[in-house]
């Protein structure tokens, strides 16, 4: 495929009126990657917010064994791109191809997913409270709710995940399925990756017959094209993932519109692991390494990357973070995603150390290179209760261990957290009794506790939460990964006193769609 | 009960150390009426939300008996204030005493189907993928997920649903049932009416030992102390009733906090209803007597009030404008909720009739002395569709109807109208195939679409969903009457390998809860 280095809008190749262009980046040595990339132009961005309006109509009628058809075929077509795909990405990212191929296959298996999901028919919450015209005083009418899907979505890329949580990710797989259009703020940092998922895209919706609106990507290395699609009257949600500030600005600017529309921003999160005695006596060396694998896998750039390690003074835990600290200074220094990334892991390293009370374990080389090399920083509760930025997300390959001299000062570390996309516990039984609160405080803290296991590697299934309380997220009632991501894009409408034949087939009273419902509430999948 | 003016802070009486008082003023007469209220302070505000703070792990983890035993106290405790609940609410709103004895039983029966839903406990969307430990290249985790409470809910109290919108209303009752304590900012139009409810909630929480900071309720006039409560840290999310202006600002405030939360405001809504030839040929007086009864019931002070109808030119929809305006015209005038409502809807029908291409049909006699009188105006889709006050919301006994020349003209009403909470078709089944697109149009602009009826009168059921897109609410995914209404107040949390015996009840692999779970994408009760 030769990269044309434009916008799509609607299945048509932008006609690139604009005259800011930026290019693709070898992250590994700086270097441009061809071709030019052009940014989208303002009227571009609001075509194809209006493409995605006009579509929006058609492709919602269209029902759900024609969008699972779409979605099977974008999988098919994302496929198909083979090792052209995972060089460009590799290129672009410096992640390695094991890692890339891994994401690829996570991004078919999500489009499948919600293919089949939709196909299943369930999600939508088919409600059914048939009516008692007999009733006294007044009738009881027939009701019959269900989800419908919101309208156009405008997603953003995420620079760690230039497959998964990109183009053709989660936030698009899960939109489309609910039958919302599409329009994606390609990331800057993949913009070659970017073009050829979303024409692997196009080429599965011409295939499958879909309303030309119904996906567009719109390049740009600028914010300004970002926010001018959330800000367009056309746009019912936004989805995101990314940094603090990036994801602040969007939800503050789509919380500005005449008609506010809810950001699904996922955001900064320092994911705490709690390393409980117990735990520490058994099994140490072996903790350690684990450890050190979870937070330096991928040069430190998940999400769900633990930057904070909580233990209590003690022989096992100075061995453990001595352990993690030889073992971390193993790791070869690291390029990370672009030049950006790594100028803030560097400057904030370069706070850690500067901060009084913090220290560094073992040898620490620093950055070489321009490459980020795994570093163990180490505090106490006190330290890192008085200062504020020893608990914000430092994004890359680095962890900052807390030492506690009492349960009590642990919960009271755990208590003072920010809202975390995941938190973690080590321990053995014993240690869970000992301290008790530990696991109900951090239960308000995140969105998803492990127990004896570490938070990276994120599960895509119906129970996975992938969310959780500010700053992780903008919405902790929604999760961004698995069944429910779809939910966040579709709304209930109720019908009362419906004719049968004016009625969508999920609230019928013959259950064509062997769906499960709710009627007259009883949990059934039988026919009225 | 003799009415002290109080706030009331977790169960115990402010000591009103505020300055600020006002009076409960007599609908009817603009009499004031005893006592003298006392505005709570901001100090007192910060006190309620504290106390809501430190009170909710404990309520959180009292679990579902216990909390549907406090509810359905709660409900016997209302319905035990009897008559004098009844009189007081009268002498507050000018409500007859018929409607506001619905409305108790509303209340009640409110609080005791929450009881009863959290007591069966499916909400909690408990869904279990398991683990495999075998799988390669990396074990599949154990994943375990439900809903939890959001943490300490405000709540405003609405003017016009003194009882079942206030502050033991639908989202107090939808919260505390969640598991959230909630604060309630009591409405100024009824304060004595506020207290007594209160004062029953704070009786039941004694009663079957609560934490007594799960409730609060702050007396005031101003909009200052509502706002402080949502800024407050400890608030977790806020359910508003109320006009467009009021919830937006609400709105507003929560997105501003560091921590932004949600304000699920239900708002300004017109309620459409469409009159198609086939329904008016049929059946023009009989419709026009029962629009009538919809448009000026309550004196037209409830959020589904029909405030537009929309019909095409011809004899049956000249003759039902008529019929419409000779009975409405036979409707005593009422006197409305307070004198401010009554002044928004003097200025808003004179703004009516003094706009170009809007007339008045029948003889309306204006207002008199403070009592709204039902007022019918008529325009065509020309005028409609260029003057945009006219399809903001009137709160009142006053309907528009528009005329519409075509189809077309009539769809193209359908598409210029803002977001809605209903929209109403009356219609034969030859009027649907003539007008395929409208419902389909209708759909993206209403939560509830009814056919063949009258929007006033929400039955409280699992299939109701009392919500629409923006004005009608600030989020279009939820609704503030019945079931779902509880979801807006809780939080998914997944448990990764957690041991059997450190998992909620909802989540071991025994069902003792014999509640609905997803269990590896299969809806059963069945145990693991």
């Amino acid at each position: 495929m030769e990269l044309h280095g434009k916008s799509i809008l609607g299945g048509k190749t932008a006609a690139s009126r604009g005259s800011r262009v930026f290019f693709g980046v070898a992250a590994a040595t700086g270097e441009k990657l061809g071709p030019e990339f052009h940014e989208a132009t303002a009227a571009e961005a609001d075509e194809a917010m209006t493409l995605a309006e006009n579509a929006f109509h058609e492709y919602a009628a269209l029902g759900p064994e024609r969008r699972a058809e779409f979605l099977e075929r974008a999988a098919a077509e994302i496929a198909g791109l083979g090792g052209a795909l995972l060089e460009r990405a590799q290129a672009e990212t410096a992640l390695p191809e094991a890692r890339l191929a891994g994401e690829r296959a996570r991004t078919v298996n999500q489009l499948n997913m919600f293919a089949q999901m939709i196909r299943e028919g369930s999600w939508v919450e088919a409600t059914i409270d048939r009516g008692a015209p007999e009733r006294k005083p007044v009738a009881k009418p027939d009701l019959r709710r269900m989800l419908f899907p919101l309208g156009p979505v405008v997603v953003f890329g995420a620079s760690n995940f230039p497959l998964a949580y990109s183009v053709a990710g989660g936030d698009t797989a899960s939109a489309l399925a609910a039958g919302c259009p599409v329009v994606v703020k390609g990331h800057w940092g993949h913009p070659g990756t970017s073009e050829m998922v979303a024409r692997a895209i196009v080429a599965a919706a011409e295939a499958t017959k879909m309303p030309a609106g119904i996906f567009s990507m719109a390049q740009g290395a600028s914010n300004e094209i970002g926010e001018r699609l959330v800000l367009h009257p056309a746009a019912k949600a936004a989805g995101f993932t990314g940094s603090l500030q990036g994801g602040r600005a969007l939800y503050n600017a789509a919380a500005t519109r005449p008609e506010p529309i809810p950001v699904f921003a996922e955001m900064g999160s320092t994911n705490p692991v709690f390393f409980l005695p117990g735990a520490l006596k058994k099994n140490w060396a072996a903790l350690a390494e684990a450890f050190v694998q979870s937070f330096t896998a991928g040069v430190g750039q998940f999400c769900t990357n633990p930057g904070i390690a909580i233990g209590r003074e003690g022989e096992e835990w100075r061995a453990f973070i001595e352990q993690t600290a030889r073992l971390a200074g193993a790791v070869a220094p690291g390029v990370m995603l672009h030049r950006g990334i790594y100028e803030k892991f560097r400057s904030g390293t370069g706070r850690f150390r500067q901060t009084r009370g913090v220290g560094v374990a073992g040898k620490w080389g620093g950055e070489a290179e321009g490459r980020a090399a795994a570093a163990v920083f180490t505090t106490d509760a006190k330290t890192f209760a008085g200062e504020g930025t020893l608990s914000e997300e430092l994004f890359g390959p680095s962890t900052l261990a807390v030492s506690c001299g009492t349960a009590a000062e642990l919960e009271a570390v755990a208590r003072s957290l920010h809202g975390q996309l995941t938190a973690s516990i080590h321990g053995t039984e014993e240690d869970l009794d000992r301290h008790k609160k530990l696991a109900g405080i951090l239960r308000e803290k995140a969105g998803r506790l492990i127990f004896n296991g570490f938070p990276t590697g994120v599960e895509v299934c119906a129970a996975m939460q992938h969310g959780g309380p500010y700053p992780a997220t903008t919405d902790t009632r929604t999760t961004s990964v698995g069944y429910y991501a779809i939910k966040r894009f579709a709304r209930p409408v109720c019908f009362q006193n419906f004719p049968e034949g004016a009625l969508p087939a999920e609230l019928r009273n013959r259950n064509s769609r062997n769906i499960w419902r709710v009627v007259d509430n009883e949990m059934t999948k039988a026919d009225i």
